[in-house]
């Protein structure tokens, strides 16, 4: 198969969006039109997006949705469940965990930790806090394929290297830190001040 | 002044968030090497985005923290407060209200809005949720700079042509689904399945 670029991945995983809630609505059948129209793209782009998958839909019929929703979650890796593990118990990590289509999609926390005394033990969204310095020995008995990091800044490369060295292989980054891992770990980061901050500079040297 | 790239204007946000834990600290001075050790990046590349101030770093002594905090400060945008309004009474929303660093930096939340009926006029930190049909009427009355949209995808579109109807000028978007807006309004957006699936598609096609 063609190497996929991450550009084509997020544009992938909005159509699955756009094709569950299609198939919601009981629509069967979908154009290329309407899912560059909702996409924010043309229909070439998502000819050619859907292209990796072998040609499959019929001209003038538009695409499957079941199917189409199908080969995408196959792509992305969504045939199978994912062990999630949550580092820090606060705001964040609840609003995610209670995120809707988080567990639908096959993704499951296992476990949440955090270091303040006060929280560990302590029942949250239906798991216990753990005690942080847990972390490695859990992993070994219970490995887990990612890991979510909602800690300060201070603590979160600490947090990473364990997590790598036990093994975790992908990481969903909350902590406004630039974080160095080994090539072979993949790492997403999401930084709620910087993107208000890019928008705070854009409104200042428009 | 030269043109910043987005990626600059990334990497001084963060060194934002470096300088204000280093002066925390009372550290009052700091190396281009370590800032660019937090930041994951080189000395010189460093150097080069901090002569978009011109040259003011001492050799061999390093930068000013609180000048160099200041000078970031003035390019992004933060002398000033921002009003915010908020579009989507949910958990996400909460979380990020209760950002530490988000009021600090001069984002002030002034209103949020639901549609849901069950939650209009109920409490919400420290706000009064209101109808979502009140947006336009309060925009003319209140303008505001910024908005962050957390509804379902199927009603964010809707929102943010109300909210560039009535002045809107930049949008924080939490909504699962590409947005179009005129060239004059920036828009980020941040979406956590799509953040999930890259991490999935990277585990499954290694």
């Amino acid at each position: 198969m063609r190497k996929i670029s991450e550009s084509t991945v997020r544009r992938l995983s909005l159509y699955l969006g756009f094709l569950e809630q299609f198939a919601a609505q009981g629509q069967t059948t979908i154009s290329s039109a309407e899912l560059a129209r909702r996409g924010g793209t043309t229909s070439a782009q998502v000819r050619k997006d859907l292209s990796f998958f072998g040609s499959f839909g019929k001209r003038g019929l538009g695409y499957s949705v079941p199917e189409l929703t199908s080969r995408i979650r196959d792509i992305l890796g969504l045939r199978r469940t994912y062990r999630v593990v949550l580092v820090g118990a606060g705001r964040i990590g609840g609003a995610l965990i209670q995120y809707p289509g988080f567990r639908e999609r096959g993704f499951h926390v296992t476990a949440i930790y955090d270091r303040d005394p006060k929280k560990v033990g302590t029942g949250w969204n239906g798991l216990v806090v753990r005690d942080v310095r847990q972390l490695e020995a859990d992993l070994n008995r219970e490995p887990s394929d990612i890991a979510i990091v909602v800690t300060p800044a201070t603590a979160a490369q600490d947090v990473v290297d364990r997590l790598v060295r036990a093994g975790v292989k992908a990481i969903l980054n909350f902590a406004p830190v630039q974080l160095t891992v080994p090539p072979d770990v993949v790492v997403k980061s999401v930084n709620m001040a910087l993107e208000l901050e890019t928008l705070s500079f854009a409104l200042a040297n428009r």
